[in-house]
């Protein structure tokens, strides 16, 4: 049987959440937002193997957290690169099955649902990948180099959001063949790059990345109405 | 002097909410959505004109909700139309003045902040208008009509939201001009599609619009911090 693996990406700095906590290891509910997301993805297989991607620097405070709020989902640990592209590119490389299907997930999406992450595995199996967004809700606008706007028609487009799955020998080939990673802002965009078309399926507005205050605010309230924190 | 206006459109239903009530109608904290929305337009200028452009059906439920909560702003009353199009139109029939600014404002954006709403009437009269926008969080597809979809550079797009602020005229030849009021999803397309420059300020990620039942958890949130509910 071919195995099945998330990469749980957790780069981000506090910046835009004006804190010095990374915001992963931010406590919502009763322990690390980290630790949420984590533990969705064990409650959708306990047999998923987690890679946990986390700056060096952080790796010791993450294992004292684990100390500290005893959670004992295992999860292997690998050190992040520069940036996304390096850190995603580092959890692959700890992975040695040939065959199989890998979720990228971000670490700061703990409410993501397990019928998401089920959809993605599943997708993924049958074509190849599954790239999990959602319609925009507000209307949109570009901006031209220049600096001047237009209208565009928001049905047109979609929010993109993680859990991203594929199959890994595409994952691996897609990374293999980048050039300049540090246009990639998902991995979706990295294979389709290397020529590989993109399923989608459809997300939850529930799946939020928290990024500001205003997120935080959201995910306590969340947490407390859900009652298992 | 100039008069300065606000039209507060509030033409939605409660299907995407999942409920029967209208979304404007839904309490948060001690009021009704709208009525947070209205206080933020005075308390920016006791002076301004406010009209509010509801269904006709829901003109009378206004009335004894503003009894029961003895809501006692002045606004005027317009019944809407068949499409928020109409909605703006016939607000927009319902000012007299030759010259002045007229905000366009959802009603169920209750979160908008007097500083936004300031430079909105400060930018439109500079400038002709003012659309309210922020920068996008997530990365982004393009799903062309044939369902293949494609990465496009996030920091190329802003979402748009309300305040969007017109100087009368504009507002008042735009909308003469348009034809196909079908496709317009705000008023900054249509001051567009009659030839006018867009110009955009930067919004606040807290002044969400309330659609779905994960907005109205993040609204009941934010009030009860807020503490004046």
């Amino acid at each position: 049987m071919d195995s099945n693996y998330a990469i749980i990406v957790a780069g981000g700095s506090g910046s835009r959440m004006q804190t010095f906590l990374p915001k992963q290891f931010i406590k919502i509910g009763s322990k690390p937002v980290l630790m949420h997301t984590i533990e969705r993805f064990h409650q959708y297989s306990p047999q998923l193997h987690i890679i946990l991607v986390l700056p060096s620097q952080e790796i010791q405070t993450w294992e004292e957290l684990c100390d500290q709020y005893n959670f004992t989902i295992p999860v292997q640990t690998v050190a992040g690169g520069p940036t996304r592209f390096h850190s995603v590119q580092n959890g692959l490389s700890a992975i040695s099955a040939e065959e199989g299907l890998v979720a990228v997930h971000d670490g700061v999406r703990p409410f993501v649902s397990i019928e998401t992450i089920s959809q993605s595995f599943a997708v993924a199996k049958e074509k190849g990948c599954a790239i999990t967004m959602v319609p925009l809700k507000d209307s949109i606008r570009r901006i031209d180099p220049t600096g001047n706007n237009f209208s565009e028609d928001r049905r047109a487009f979609c929010l993109v959001q993680t859990p991203q799955t594929f199959r890994l020998s595409i994952l691996r080939q897609s990374f293999a063949q980048a050039t300049d990673s540090s246009r990639f802002t998902d991995d979706a965009s990295v294979a389709e790059a290397a020529g590989y078309a993109i399923s989608l399926i459809e997300g939850s507005y529930r799946n939020i990345k928290i990024t500001t205050p205003e997120d935080l605010i959201w995910a306590e309230a969340v947490i407390s109405m859900q009652g298992n924190n």
